[in-house]
């Protein structure tokens, strides 16, 4: 049986019904490009013609010259009416896209409650519409909807819905799990049962993630000879999410000796999986699978000293066989190899056994003893070691701030902040309002450095987070804020610690800025440009 | 073979191996205290001695009276020592614990790289360590580290350290995924070989999620004869989490016949999930199976109109099974069953074909759209249900507070706060300083209340906690406060949200007051005692 599968990307199509995705003509458009980049066979693109986004996609994707084959979603012609007389399939014939995915009732349940309509009605519906797609010369998807469910209920007519469309010509027929209820075990005797049935088809698998095992259905389909898997990037999709082909690309590739996309295409999985997340703007977990910040981030101090001796010991794959690495954080579970080996990640030796490097060591230990978290802020761990080692010198320094909130009944409540810095000789001091104290607080030290350094306008705080250390003192108790910040290309992390949360963010927010600061001028070094600031860092 | 599998929880040890989770000794209780009205059978606590928020859990857990087992981790003896010498299985012993998990190595490159000892030394380990615990009287559970890798690198060896553990009389056995890099059917290849050759021995299986297979392993292991499972709520755990239970237990219960927590328990799960993510301080993925918020919501049309005819066309369970409701995305049409059942819960009839009913219904599910949350928020709900009932008449109302936090190079942070409140047709206008923010206006709206009621003297706030609602917002987003607080004899919590987060703490703040008086007369008048304040509530 072949190795090679077929990967059907749906991101752009089934991937939007997700809670809170929503995507633009232009994002769709990135989104192709990206995933074409990454070598998938198949982009669904979404429905033609079911809106404005859609109609732009379709016209503007030819213009790409892109490898894979643009797809386009649509319905079995509607009871009661002819095939070529049908709107919607008009619609995908017109749309110029490669091949077209045909969705149809395999679940009686579903023709009787949701169509309305007789089983026989149904299989003419399908058989029709995909006919007459192949009469046009169109490749066709046959997605048999709620396949696994029609089957567990009604075994003999979702067989009949599958011979259906492999008569009528039907390139692939897909057994979708639209519920994602079924289970690894199921699917696998099902597919099989199917394949052997039926061995001339060629059959695809699409399913959800309701019960956490959208991707094992997925390998066990395969594992039963499906030859196509249809999924999104990141799992997006309604409700728990379709399959995520993130996880299962890798797993087909490097556990299961199937061909998807190709090794050396497997390496871009990481940044695709983060520029889809950027561009749809949801935050990616850190413990997503394969391509998440933390997949191959170690806490421990025993599992830290043994990754040191050899990384297979806490690491199922080499992390960049994937596009990601390996991240060592720092915490106080943990011994100072972690702070040695991520000094190491940015490019300075710290040598445990120097004074010197004690010194930074201790220093770091202390300031998690105070509440401290660098695991998460790893900017202010970088700027704290590139000082010790003597290569910071500060752009500005602080003078004072002032925070005013104040709330009269009935009335809305007012944000107030007062900042004063010395930057580069010059005294500046401004106000600024916002919606709550931290948003005032950014919005003037931001109006008292913009004017200075003009690039701080691309940075935004992207999260902003709080923690109470010791709940016990509730209200006077230390407060630790964890802010990540983001410019077009990269996001850092920042830390700040004080029993007063303004002030703790006000921390954070300093060394969010000090950050940006810093790698724009890096930055300008190498690239010998935007020497003005040049010197301030000294390097 | 039985159908009744054992739960095991690790959310308080391994859970706590994850990225940016960090529990304190009173978090660590709660979430017992939650686990175990869930029905777990065993609670991994931690590591005792490791640490001092370890060694307080472990001593203050004795006194919760707990039906589950707790448990506490820990490793073999050191190589070329004594068993009962070993500092580690003492403190385990010393704590009081009802069960102890031991790890040891079944994966021979392991002990050679990471032990840097011989494959007899680790056997002799295991052998020694266990059958000291046994004759202590402990009940053991043996975690075989890494034991698929070790399986497939060395088969014969990893098979004596299971023979060694039963030999040593360990009461479970447990394979671990360590690395999470094993696929489901190769589990299922492993475990189904290892429970018929060694029958008598109860097997266990403990899974990661690196190839996002954590949840299908565990459910191919159980079915290859494993009877118990290792977990962590919302998969909590080092790198891409542990097994997550609350994706197992429901389809073990509801799908596969198996008997775990049994299904009255089972609809407390989403509320236990969401517990337990608010106590750690992480954001719960919408998309989450079973129990996020979006895993029973509907967006498309067509789905839409298909599950107000049938729920069952695209949903796999009923979602109360599990405690969660279905949600239709844009027009809010879900359940009010939980507001009526806790209404209930405090001995208000809410009548839900009443138009008052109605009324309070929809302006609770109005809050919660707005980001209030009152799982975590008893009080907030009891005052709201209580004033819509007309119980309620405001022993003081809000004039104004102000607000200023001042901060000068080489000076320590002020922190002030002026409040403006008329109490029992007194006006009060009083100022405060504090630790920060919150702390100056506790201390504020407190100097404002206690000379009219010195029973707040009493009461403290014990914790106070901060969520983002909208990261992608940051600064400008929505702020969730939840403060607990306490007195002598009771513990409450409350809610306020806002775009400020000073305003959202003072809402929290007053709720917090408002409700510590209201206990106070309610029982006043029980008591027969404290008429002073009688008729303020309308009773």
């Amino acid at each position: 049986m072949s190795k090679s599968i077929s990967i059907f990307d749906t991101t752009l199509r089934d991937g939007t019904q997700g809670e809170g995705i929503s995507l633009s003509a232009d994002d769709k458009l990135k989104i192709a490009k990206k995933l074409d980049d990454l070598g998938v066979q198949y982009i669904e693109g979404g429905i033609p013609g079911s809106n404005t986004k859609d109609i732009e996609f379709f016209k503007r994707v030819q213009e790409l010259g892109l490898n894979a084959k643009i797809t386009a979603f649509g319905s079995t012609r509607r009871k009661g009416t002819v095939a070529s007389q049908d709107a919607n399939l008009q619609r995908i014939l017109e749309s110029g896209c490669q091949a077209a995915t045909l969705v149809g009732k395999a679940w009686d349940f579903h023709v009787h409650t949701a169509l309305q309509t007789t089983l026989e009605e149904n299989l003419a519906m399908i058989y029709d519409s995909i006919a007459y797609l192949k009469q046009q010369g169109q490749e066709v998807i046959f997605d048999a909807e709620h396949f696994f469910d029609g089957y567990k209920n009604n075994t003999e007519y979702a067989i009949s819905v599958v011979r259906k469309a492999q008569e009528a010509g039907a390139d692939w027929i897909t057994m979708c799990d639209t519920n994602g209820g079924t289970l690894p075990h199921e699917v696998h005797e099902i597919v099989s049962s199917l394949t052997s049935m039926i061995p001339q088809a060629h059959f695809s698998i699409h399913t959800h993630n309701d019960c956490e095992l959208a991707v094992a259905n997925t390998l066990s389909a395969v594992q039963a000879g499906a030859r196509q898997v249809q999924g999104t990037i990141n799992g997006y999709g309604e409700r728990c999410g379709n399959a995520n082909l993130c996880s299962i690309i890798p797993s087909l590739e490097l556990k299961m000796g199937y061909q998807t996309i190709g090794t050396d295409k497997l390496m871009q999985l990481t940044s695709t999986a983060r520029f889809v997340s950027e561009i749809a703007n949801v935050n990616m977990p850190v413990n997503q699978p394969y391509v998440g910040n933390a997949a191959f981030a170690h806490k421990g101090g025993i599992h830290v000293s043994a990754i040191l001796r050899d990384s297979r010991t806490y690491e199922h794959i080499v992390p960049e066989l994937v596009g990601n690495k390996q991240r060592v954080l720092v915490s106080e579970l943990a011994g100072q190899s972690n702070i040695v080996s991520k000094a190491k990640d940015m490019g300075l030796e710290l040598d445990s056994t120097s004074e010197h490097s004690r010194k930074v060591i201790d220093k770091i230990k202390d300031l998690e003893h105070q509440g401290y978290q660098f695991e998460a802020a790893d900017a202010s761990l970088e700027l704290l070691l590139r000082e010790a080692n003597g290569e910071m010198k500060e752009l500005f320094s602080f003078e004072s701030f002032k925070m005013l909130v104040e709330k009269t009944a009935g009335r809305a409540v007012v944000s107030e902040a007062f900042v004063k810095l010395n930057v580069a000789g010059n005294m500046v001091y401004t106000a600024a309002e916002g919606n709550g104290p931290v948003n005032a607080l950014d919005n003037a030290l931001r109006k008292a450095l913009v004017q200075y350094f003009p690039d701080l306008k691309e940075m935004h705080l992207s999260d902003y987070k709080v923690r109470v250390l010791d709940e016990k003192d509730a209200t006077a108790a230390k407060v630790r804020v964890l802010i990540e910040s983001r410019n077009i290309s990269n996001s850092w992390n920042t830390v700040g610690v004080s029993e007063n949360v303004i002030e703790a963010s006000w921390e954070a927010l300093v060394d969010s800025m000090r950050y940006a600061l810093m790698g724009k001028i890096m930055q300008g070094n190498e690239e010998g440009e935007d020497t003005t600031h040049r010197g301030l860092v000294n390097h």
